[in-house]
């Protein structure tokens, strides 16, 4: 009998853009991603932290199943969004991010306040997906 | 002059359902993940690993801005799929996620190998969104 099998974590997180090198663009020198793998035509993974990565994904382009030169195929997948997610940043990070954001010409849509201290700061990237900045102190677990 | 702000790492990541409850046990049932928070009308938090977060929004409850009891206001997002994302596991939990999602009923999309020695196992969840575990050995960080 095996052990329960667990998750570990979410290694990769998605978004689909329209235009993959101007979304790279933002990544890399606004929110100061780097690239660390993809062809710069279907794909690039971004580095964010450790062990997870961001993945831009052209629109359009994995919406066909694709071999996998090792071994197997990666089925199709796509989306169109809005799409929403949160990167963590520290209480201290707040405000420099602030002005990081307003320095490169990216307007804040909107701040909140969470009753466990924590607080967003939100903004869209190039493609208009809603971006969330976020101290510790919203959700029970962070 | 403050330093550099940095990203300290992906806090929320983002499915959007058409039918929140089943989608809730399916991630809490066959993925072990627990909820945490939410009304579960518009949407509910799952608990991934350590300070990482699922959040499952109902499509199109999320598509107006809210405000929030403590201040300010989330902006509107949505999106449609079959988004993708993926879930880390052990190379020791692989066969028993495969034994686990089969007695669940799950169909297996597709299997891949990749050149650093991971595996990939690709499934669908009731929304069809492609969800893959994967094992270390597949990202330069992963």
């Amino acid at each position: 009998m095996s052990a329960t099998p667990v998750i570990e974590g979410i290694v990769e997180t998605v978004l689909y853009t329209d235009d993959l090198p101007r979304a790279v663009t933002f990544y890399r020198d606004v929110l100061g991603l780097p690239p660390i793998a993809g062809d710069g035509v279907r794909f690039r993974a971004l580095k964010v932290s450790g062990r997870q990565v961001l993945l831009l994904f052209r629109r359009g382009a994995t919406s066909e199943p694709m071999a996998v030169p090792s071994g197997g195929t990666i089925p199709p997948h796509d989306g169109s969004g809005p799409h929403h997610l949160g990167f963590a940043i520290t209480h201290d990070a707040y405000e420099p991010w602030l002005a990081r954001l307003r320095a490169a010409g990216v307007a804040i849509e909107s701040e909140a306040k969470w009753d466990r201290g924590g607080r967003s700061l939100y903004f869209r990237d190039p493609d208009g997906h809603m971006l969330e900045l976020l101290t510790p102190g919203l959700w029970p677990n962070y």
